[in-house]
């Protein structure tokens, strides 16, 4: 059941609570709600049976909005219709970047400025969320963006706030997050990242946009995004994605090399699932020169196990060669997310995205972020593809990552606001507050 | 007097260099020239009286030419005129890299890559030169390129030989040297990074393009810049470029802002001489909207004390705040240097770079590298820009770096094979090898 709908039966059914549920659904009037401070957990809830934990409680605090700090030449106004040059471009549009001081941030920041990734009449205003321990990496960032005189960047302001630094931004790109170092475990994460993504959550439904569009890369990106967009209910859960591409792009990378053809000839790869090791590369719809992989590469072996385990493990090569994980291909894999959310998906191929499974085609557990097949029209909405074939091996992969992520999520439940209520009979009533 | 000239004198006054100096200069037939191996000298000379010092010495060791190895997807053989959307793309040209596991490289590898810079019709060849001790990062760089399916992006191989590396290279970006820490004196980096340079100049002069274009980051720039060219005198001197964008691009950040104007309105910005503390910034001829800096800010005490300092001290000032210097705005200002030699420079304006200066108009001492300032005509080639005003605040402050610059000279001739011979009336004469 959807939250929006959920809220109006809460509505008729408790009136003390309509107050508070009227303005959180206020979606042209709004107030910047702030939650009151919460003790962090420093162990995280993974138990499947029942635990009564504190919903996500939204208080309006009706502190005054302050603006994030602009930067530099970027603190100057100018009317972009008065050049001759720029009175053709687009209005300008609101990026903010959570963990801009980091390396992934390092490489795209100058990717979204220069030009390449919103096309070149597109001017930008980039929104920067740092820490308070990475202010200064920040304001180096900001310097470094100063003196690249790119002529599309016309603000960039940079603060610690993600109240202040969401404010009306168009695109919400949630970078920051503590990365997976050498045999660092993924529950580790859930728990460091957790909180991040439910205050980003919350900041993003008080100040964004109503249409932002939020693409999830720390991880473990699906369990984040899908806490962010618990926490976002003024926004549709249509608009959040955890990046998936990276690993799409690996795969088609891989299946490439075996076939012996470059890269670009490969099409309709789908990363089903989780971006972790139980993701699903699925070579039973990707093609070869518009030939089904299948029929291009006879060795079923190496598909069902070493390019799974080579897609899957990529990531952890990268770190061991490189000695840091692989900024600078992850930064190209959310502009070509990006992309191919703001240019129409080409005739009879698809793109691979974490979305929220509600009402999807495949049998797929509602109510998480999966990984599935996507195509766009190019103006930042998506549609679920609906000719993909699902034979039982690929439906056994998709069962055990579909199976990872309900426990991810039974694990981060005190954070989406899951209530989970036992019954004598051992039934489980499950509310969504 | 240019180092062709020289050798046709000394092919006549020495026959028993003549087999050796005609192999130097047979253009069209070329074999791999390698020198042998030459003790590392721990201490430089940096006496301006004489000392002889060995000349470099070019050996034909008559190996065989071995390729750098190609990496992975991109040691397939493709036809690029048999693609429907590839048979009307450029010729593939081949940019080699030196520090190309450097972070700097990690920036501009995959700009180059993405198609920014030589433009959407443009197939490339990425050669990537390490050590041996950053091979393994360098392989992490060739998978994370591998795994961004950048379409134009045909070729990548890695080596650890410039010999090998440089072979047909169209462009050589160098970058590889050891970066200036902070306090670190420009003469450690003299003495550290010079015999690189050498033999980096003699390895381009053997294989690589004839019209190869090198632009050197690699600090002392400028005199790293002088010792390549030195060493590779089949390749024109014209040919060789010191990065002084990055100053240009800043010190255009800094009048604007203090002219409270966006950048994009200032152009016509000189940067003189050596990419050092004692670069000059040149706000006499610079223009904001068409109007000399001068008429626009009136500070005049600003842009003769402060702003000359702001744009000398940016990279220190980053250094502090970033913790490492600043690749980002390095690698895009690279990318402007190289758009700047294949668009041509807008009616009016000019570019900055460190170039020969022979035959140069402003009475800047012959036989240097010297950031100036520059037209092109988008072939690859550029003009010395001769309408500039040089007054007595200007010229004094172009000595100083021209001083300088000299100084290093003096420091590194026994990398550019210059003899020095003390006569007993101390009139010193200058043989240039």
């Amino acid at each position: 059941m959807a939250l929006a709908d959920l809220h109006t039966k809460i509505d008729l059914q408790n009136s003390s609570q309509l107050s508070y549920v009227s303005t959180r659904l206020s979606y042209n009037h709004r107030i910047s709600l702030r939650p009151l401070p919460q003790p962090h957990n420093s162990r995280i809830c993974c138990s499947v049976t029942s635990k009564e934990v504190q919903a996500p409680v939204t208080v309006n605090t009706e502190e005054p909005k302050k603006k994030p700090d602009c930067y530099g030449i970027f603190c100057l106004t100018y009317d972009l219709m008065a050049g001759e040059e720029t009175k053709s471009w687009k209005k300008l549009i609101n990026i903010a970047i959570s963990g801009a001081a980091g390396m992934i941030s390092n490489h795209l920041l100058f990717k979204l400025a220069s030009g390449e990734v919103f096309g070149p009449d597109q001017p930008i205003a980039l929104k920067l969320l740092g820490s308070e321990r990475s202010f200064e990496a920040l304001e180096g960032v900001a310097m470094e963006l100063e003196d690249s005189l790119f002529p599309l960047l016309r603000e960039v302001s940079i603060g610690i706030d993600a109240y202040e630094v969401f404010q009306d931004a168009d695109w919400a790109l949630l970078i920051g997050a503590k990365p997976r170092g050498p045999g660092m475990e993924r529950a580790d994460l859930l728990d460091i990242n957790g909180q991040i993504f439910a205050e980003q959550g919350k900041a993003l439904n008080a100040v964004a946009s109503r249409n932002v569009k939020v693409i999830v890369v720390g991880n473990p990106c699906n369990t984040n995004a899908l806490i962010c967009l618990k926490n976002a209910p003024d926004i549709p859960a249509k608009n959040f994605h955890a990046l998936t591409r990276l690993d799409e792009n690996r795969a088609k990378c891989q299946l490439a090399l075996k076939a012996g053809v470059f890269y670009d000839k490969v099409s309709n790869v789908t990363i089903w699932g989780n971006h972790s090791t139980t993701q699903v590369p699925d070579f039973l719809n990707a093609k070869i020169n518009g030939i089904p992989v299948k029929e291009v590469i006879k060795d079923t072996k190496w598909l069902e196990e070493e390019f799974t385990e080579m897609v899957q493990k990529r990531g952890g090569v990268l770190i061991k060669k490189w000695g840091r994980s692989s900024a600078a291909s992850t930064a190209v894999s959310v502009v070509d997310a990006i992309r191919s959310l703001v240019t129409p998906t080409p005739e009879g191929d698809w793109i691979s995205s974490g979305v929220y499974t509600a009402g999807n085609p495949y049998g797929i557990a509602e109510d998480i972020v999966f990984s599935m097949p996507c195509r766009s029209k190019g103006d930042g909405d998506y549609e679920l593809v609906k000719d993909v074939i699902i034979d039982d091996y690929l439906r056994s992969r998709i069962k055990m990552t579909e199976a990872e992520l309900l426990a991810e999520k039974r694990c981060v439940a005190h954070l989406t606001g899951e209530v989970r209520i036992k019954f004598p009979s051992s039934r489980i009533l499950q509310l969504t507050l």
